[in-house]
């Protein structure tokens, strides 16, 4: 499975990324080849692996976008190995998936994450995933062809539910501090085959349709909302809520986390931060406004479908 | 200790305040007054507090500076006091301080933080606090000035050791991810007079002495630095270096964890993130210029003194 999972990651990152660029029409990714060593306390190599770290900046569209494939392996430590599969001791562990993070520049524009991956941690086996949708203005029809194209995937397989990964998306992009979430949802799902008999093969056929589904859920609603004009109000919103965004994967994101403590490539896993980013002291939204819609939105998740 | 120790730091918020209004000359502090209230799950009253944020936005010399001042208290979670006391149970606190973060608008001018707290957890009472700075531009002098200032207190203080705050200053603004330090240090101490016999009257004398000199460290070095020109290309550098200020305080940073973890107000804890930050991808700085001479400072601390 390992074989076949970081091939299939590394052809959707291709995929991806190829579909972006002929969306953005004016940037073009470059690439990152990294290799990670991982050394004991002694010198001897316990791990390695490595990525392909793919960005875009400064385009028509996207003013940053990213894209990472990575394998890594070697051990991992006592408490990451506690969280992940309840055994307190050191076990060797292997991950590989691919990643994404793009930041429109237009307001207009959602922001959106996915991320699908294969891991094994000792004895335990299971893939994960997910994407979600970040808007800064509010188009329902937009949230709902997301929310209804993830859905339409999820019927398909009988291992996935909908419902489910919907609900574990709006309970992990949650800001406590703030009572907000980060965006309108989409799906969520970990552990996928780790602890029942649910076949690999068909865990990772899942897998394998949400993430070449992944510009026709996303990319529509970019070229919908591309053209579209806005003001320096949307965009000062904008830089103001991508701190919003920043806070959750500093704090919150189990993937950022993961990949800091194992060693991985820093500018690669905080590649997803946005380029330019504000905060505002106490900033308050105008009754009745777009912003506030939105907001009431993100403090109280809709069933979209 | 308790009523003086709250009484003591809005005193020191007052005189801060003000002397940081007469040196911007154009904006003025806003204020906001909160209260805290700790309910349990049936609804009993188990604690509270509040406190006095102070925030002064679009100056001519800060582009934000938030003094806060802040008393609360209540119930701590074990696991917080696992960590501060070693005692894995929830216990009544206390916590009373006043912590600053000023971000110049010019990157001439370097950002600084301090905090000056006393709290009380179960029956251990102490302690803790420091200052740091951070510059974009590397002035030997105003380090050393900065670095003499803080040796001068401390050497009339018998259980203060600059040697060894300005190392636990180095080793607690440090992030790992990026193998660099956050500025060029300053003091950092913590549960002072709590394990030892220590005199709480002699402590707090010590933090008096730190808190009331916190203007004469600092603003001089801001007197000095305000007229100097700049460009596009520091600004720039500043709104990255920044972003680790934000990569900091969001990952590591424990007096953002402990107000985030028991529920002190966000805006208040989050008004020491900078007003406008970029994160570049792999930025890479230029042999040999005057950032590449800053970076290696941040990288490999200096004994100033």
């Amino acid at each position: 499975m390992k074989e076949k999972a970081s091939s299939f990651f590394k052809t959707a990152q291709d995929q991806i990324s190829s579909a972006v660029e002929a969306t953005d029409g004016k940037a073009c990714f470059e690439e990152d080849l990294w290799t990670r060593e991982e050394t004991s306390s002694s010198g001897t190599t316990m791990g390695g692996g490595g990525g392909r770290t793919r960005v875009l900046s400064g385009g028509s569209i996207f003013e940053r976008a990213g894209v990472n494939f990575s394998e890594v392996s070697g051990g991992l430590a006592a408490e990451m190995c506690q969280k992940l599969v309840g055994i307190g001791e050191q076990l060797p562990f292997y991950a590989t998936g691919v990643s994404l993070v793009f930041h429109p520049l237009s307001p207009m524009v959602p922001t959106v994450h996915a991320n699908f991956r294969y891991l094994e941690v000792g004895e335990k086996k299971w893939f994960g995933g997910g994407t979600d949708l970040t808007p800064y203005v509010l188009f329902e029809e937009d949230v709902v062809h997301f929310h209804q194209h993830l859905k339409t995937i999820c019927d398909k397989h009988e291992l996935a539910s909908y419902q489910d990964f919907k609900k574990a998306c709006d309970q992990y992009f949650y800001l406590p501090h703030r009572g907000e979430h980060r965006g309108i949802g989409g799906v969520f799902f970990d552990y996928l085959g780790r602890d029942d008999d649910s076949q690999p093969e068909l865990v990772f056929e899942f897998v394998k349709e949400m993430a070449l589904g992944f510009n026709d859920c996303y990319l529509p609603i970019v070229e919908k909302r591309k053209g579209l004009d806005y003001g320096k109000k949307e965009r000062d919103f904008q830089l103001l809520r991508r701190g919003r965004y920043v806070e959750f994967n500093l704090i919150h994101d189990r993937g950022t986390q993961f990949g800091l403590k194992t060693g991985g490539r820093t500018e690669s896993i905080l590649m997803s931060l946005p380029p330019l980013v504000s905060w505002e002291y106490n900033h308050q939204l105008e009754a009745g406004s777009a912003e506030s819609r939105l907001l009431e939105v993100l403090s109280n998740p809709i069933d979209w479908i």
